[in-house]
């Protein structure tokens, strides 16, 4: 695989993560199989859209149907898997971190190829990382996630930034990608080990 | 009428009905007409809002300055005819199934026209539909009526899906427009009967 | 200074009151020094950044980095000045209105000068001035304070329209400019200290 195709597996694999961050939360809330749908879509391509206004390109959902396909069908399927399965939140933790740091080197990538400079890029990333969670917990009534965690966007702006000097150095792309990414998630996961 | 006139027509219909919910939720929240008409702009122009930044075209408001004036008039002539007269809450309940299916109808219709895929198509008119009243909720500090409220959502997702299959299979579009309009204010209708 | 210098100077003048604005809020909701810049960040360029996409231009923190610095610099600052001396918040409240002027005035002379009409330009202006505190104010919890404070929008409104109505019989702009942001604060002051 090249690093287009590293990404776009890791983009959809980091939808179907947030999706089911937003079908958890919506279980929470007790909503049922549809508001599950709206919260989990709003999680999963959040992020991904402002990203995409923000900069001025195309939103990447309306190029590509596979995102609006990817996430109704996990979320259909983990919806009806949790009535008959716990499903394991701990680990879902450990997979929204990967979410988390692919979203945000994606997004941290986007805004770089197009020529912004370092500290939009990194604002970009930290968007398209984070909002999708933001956007889930104001609907579902909580005060963001990412408000209360500190490390969590912390995180986030740290990978962005490990990949910008990477390349600035001129580390190889996809090794600077794989880095950054490896990174951010071995914080977000000392994060949820240390409490 | 042709189609493009009845289309209009309904929209600017829409965009009161749909300013009257706002109205309605300010004065739950004993806000004074200055917020009654914030709330009522973001909820009557919200959806069409996001739609026409998500799909690339102009704001639809700011080429035609008739929706803000439709807004601000009749959020003022409901909020002093509130004061003299008890809103007819059950009949707003049904114009707003109207204004719910009108919406659909024309945010699918126009992301069809510019050429976006069924799935994003149906995205576009069930974002028109229910994004103006999911941010009048959560301004006013409620969980959105979409989540809770199967039937509401799942009434915009099957309106806009009908509009396509009549069009794909060539039924004329003014007929296709009324009759996924028809369909989605029966079945919200029924949806609040049936309680 | 011409009128674009005297622009740019208020322009990061408002940035930096609105930023602390947010700060507050985060202080007040007992959120970390991340969570502070997350939330200052959103009050500060929010409002810009819808006016941007909606008016459809490039986003104006997109352009220039400085208002990213502004922003992270002046909340950094202010965090730890906290800790050692109480906030005069009175005095913020009066910053905070001249910065709701600076923004209104700015966010409407920009569409105006893109050729959008009057009533355009009056919504973009308020919404420059309004929609980051909204945010803020939805974040943390709160009803914004601009549906709770009649005079808040409303100075907002009264502004944006004078600026227009100056042009329109012929003052020159940079005049019209001061005197419209003289007439928003003063407003905003006055309804501060009839409380």
């Amino acid at each position: 695989m090249n690093l287009v195709q590293i990404l776009y597996s890791l983009d959809l694999f980091g939808t179907v993560v947030f999706a089911i961050t937003g079908l958890l939360a919506a279980r929470r809330k007790q909503l049922d199989l549809f508001g599950a749908i709206v919260i989990a879509m709003v999680t999963a391509i959040g992020g991904g859209t402002l990203r995409d206004l923000i900069i001025g390109v195309p939103v990447f959902w309306t190029q590509n149907d596979i995102y609006i396909y990817v996430v109704v069908i996990s979320t259909v399927a983990f919806f009806f898997l949790a009535r008959y399965k716990r499903l394991p939140v701990k680990m879902l933790l450990f997979t929204d971190a990967l979410g988390l740091a692919v979203f945000t080197v994606i997004g941290t990538q986007k805004a770089m190829e197009l020529g912004f400079s370092d500290p939009i890029a990194i604002m970009t990333g930290i968007m398209t990382g984070v909002v999708g969670g933001v956007i889930r917990d104001v609907l579902v009534g909580e005060i963001p996630l990412v408000l209360r965690k500190e490390i969590y966007a912390t995180a986030s702006f740290i990978g962005a930034s490990l990949l910008l000097l990477l390349l600035h150095v001129g580390i190889e792309q996809d090794v600077a990608v794989i880095t950054a990414i490896l990174l951010t998630v071995t914080l977000r996961v000392w994060a949820i080990m240390r409490k």
